[in-house]
């Protein structure tokens, strides 16, 4: 059974997610990160502020200062903080937790973070913070053998939550389907208390094909929001060629991408990739911060106006990483992602956006 | 060179290929079938009343009883009639030819198409239609030696024409790429005075994987109207997860399909497969069909109403003859392609929609 669980972050995906869990009986602990007291003291009242929607009384608020509270007496956890938080958050986590028990970590974030200086997937970056904590608490405690440490050695283990789930549209409790990818049985085992008739959960023996996905829909998505920008106002009804081209190109890319860095293609082609890059793509944060910049925004300017909103556009971020992320697995990004090297060029390099697409559509048929 | 083709069918796709053809300084003959006549006269004056766009001047038009004229001296043709009035037409074409000239057919028609009382793609009932022709003239002049015969006994070959390329998108001469499947080097070898900078071809070795497709796609856009219909009214604006997931899900069902059925898997994901789905849902005829449907509309009366405003719903057709012609290929309909089950109880087992839709989705993840 689960009785209790602790999401970290209070944003969309962090509100959406305690509406299958608590309709299920589970109590929430919602905590919000230092960017979050604002939605955490609004959503005391029981009205979540971003989803705009009342949520359950098995839900409770804990601020950032209250994580010791939010985290007592749990072992599941739900993290949907920023990528860019996300280091900072779980070492924080990590650093609060009693390593007598056994912790399951299902990760809602998105994308690729750097840590120490590296650009690694977040799972990565939580292994090694959560070892180096291991190995830190070891230390402490030199001499005691193997069996008598209060930590428990076993392996490192983070499930990366993916597939087309919109955070409001998971808030009004429209059908939905998630992607849990583990390789853990004690993850799958806790699968089955989350679900409800509106939230399946399917399940993919492929994490890091999940979390690759998750971060490239992000990126591909603006792709979307640049056409709507660019041709929105004059066309508007009569560029959908142009929008399911760029799609289409940005599964084809996904595929490779997923396949050189060590996810399954199957993975790409099912929920976690085609999928989540849909919703994204039709009504995500980063369609819409594509739509700024194509509407003539300067990119960096569209990202932080949309954060100064709350909005966070995790494709700008993650587009940025992706370039030497990428470069590792030998892929030539030029000639085999031309999509996503237009998108670093209109949004790093200030390419104009009409002509660098109408480039990249020349060398797609002949 | 290719200085004059005919396009058979003034409907919206028949009127739009005229646009990259006469921007390309080819004459264009357009004839209209028995039902476009008033879309003839309409676009006589040089406006096409469908797409509601000016005509190039090098487009002519010809009423349904002038095909005579509409044909002389061309050996370039685009079908661009509906799936249901495809072998018909292609009868009366190859009826009017002069056999001693090679022909390429590029056909815009999707679809099955019933003939001689069985359910066929498209191109397999033209070439029964064209193999039938040549057969009788051979039997016409019966003594003739092989040599002298007027007819060249030339293997039949047709162009299937598809990716995502919206009628009045490819009219307002947005970024458009289309696939041309075919085997035929002479076909190929006109391709490149078709495209012009906004209508790119993208070839294809797999013509079959091509009609398969576009066959396929009618038919799954259909879901995607059906949420528009059942979550629009209260649900605006989120209902994107489900939409999203019955998009993957239909990629899903159109790889076995195309692959079941003698196509490539490639095709299926790339422009010809995803894109041209992806348009369909987003803005095709098919979509609007089932918003109609799932707005309470009897599916049949449905199909009928957008008739009548000439709006032809193919999907609702293609359903219908899609059961019985995978029966051929060893495919479990019921548990390999679920959406397609779904979708045919919906439309003509009259299942309740949202029952119908929650009992799939309640089996994609557990």
């Amino acid at each position: 059974m689960v009785n209790k669980v602790c999401v970290l972050g209070a944003g969309y995906m962090g509100g959406a997610i305690t509406f299958p869990l608590s309709d299920n009986g589970i109590g929430v602990n919602l905590w919000g990160t230092w960017l979050d007291d604002d939605l955490i003291s609004g959503s005391i009242g029981g009205f979540h502020p971003r989803l705009k929607k009342p949520l359950n009384k098995n839900v409770k608020f804990f601020y950032s200062s209250c994580l010791k509270d939010a985290i007592s007496g749990v072992d599941t956890f739900f993290i949907a903080v920023t990528s860019e938080g996300f280091p900072g958050v779980f070492e924080l986590l990590v650093d609060n937790l009693d390593f007598s028990k056994n912790y399951c970590f299902f990760k809602l974030t998105k994308g690729l973070v750097k840590y120490q200086g590296k650009i690694v997937r977040a799972s990565e970056a939580a292994e090694s913070i959560y070892k180096k904590h291991l190995k830190n608490l070891s230390g402490n405690i030199k001499g005691a053998s193997e069996k008598n440490r209060i930590y428990k050695p076993a392996g490192f283990a983070m499930t990366s939550i993916g597939g087309p789930v919109r955070a409001v549209d998971l808030a009004s409790r429209i059908p939905t389907v998630s992607v849990y990818g583990s390789n853990t049985k004690a993850a799958f085992d806790k699968i089955k208390y989350f679900t409800t008739d509106y939230y399946r959960i399917h399940r993919s023996s492929d994490p890091a094909g999940v979390e690759i996905c998750s971060t490239f829909k992000n990126i591909y998505s603006i792709a979307a929001g640049l056409c709507d920008g660019i041709y929105g106002r004059n066309f508007k009804g009569s560029y959908y060629n142009i929008i399911a081209l760029l799609f289409n190109q940005s599964v084809l890319e996904m595929l490779k991408i997923v396949e050189a860095a060590g996810g399954k293609k199957e993975t790409a082609i099912s929920f976690a990739g085609i999928g989540d890059l849909h919703v994204t793509s039709a009504a995500g944060r980063n369609r819409k911060y594509g739509e700024l910049v194509g509407s003539g925004d300067d990119p960096a300017e569209a990202y932080c106006k949309m954060q100064r909103e709350g909005e966070y556009g995790e494709g700008y971020v993650a587009l940025k990483l992706s370039i030497p992320w990428l470069d590792k697995f030998g892929l030539d990004i030029e000639k085999e992602l031309p999509l996503l090297s237009t998108l670093y060029r209109i949004i790093y390099k200030k390419n104009d956006i009409k002509k660098a697409l109408n480039r990249l559509i020349l060398k797609m048929g002949n």
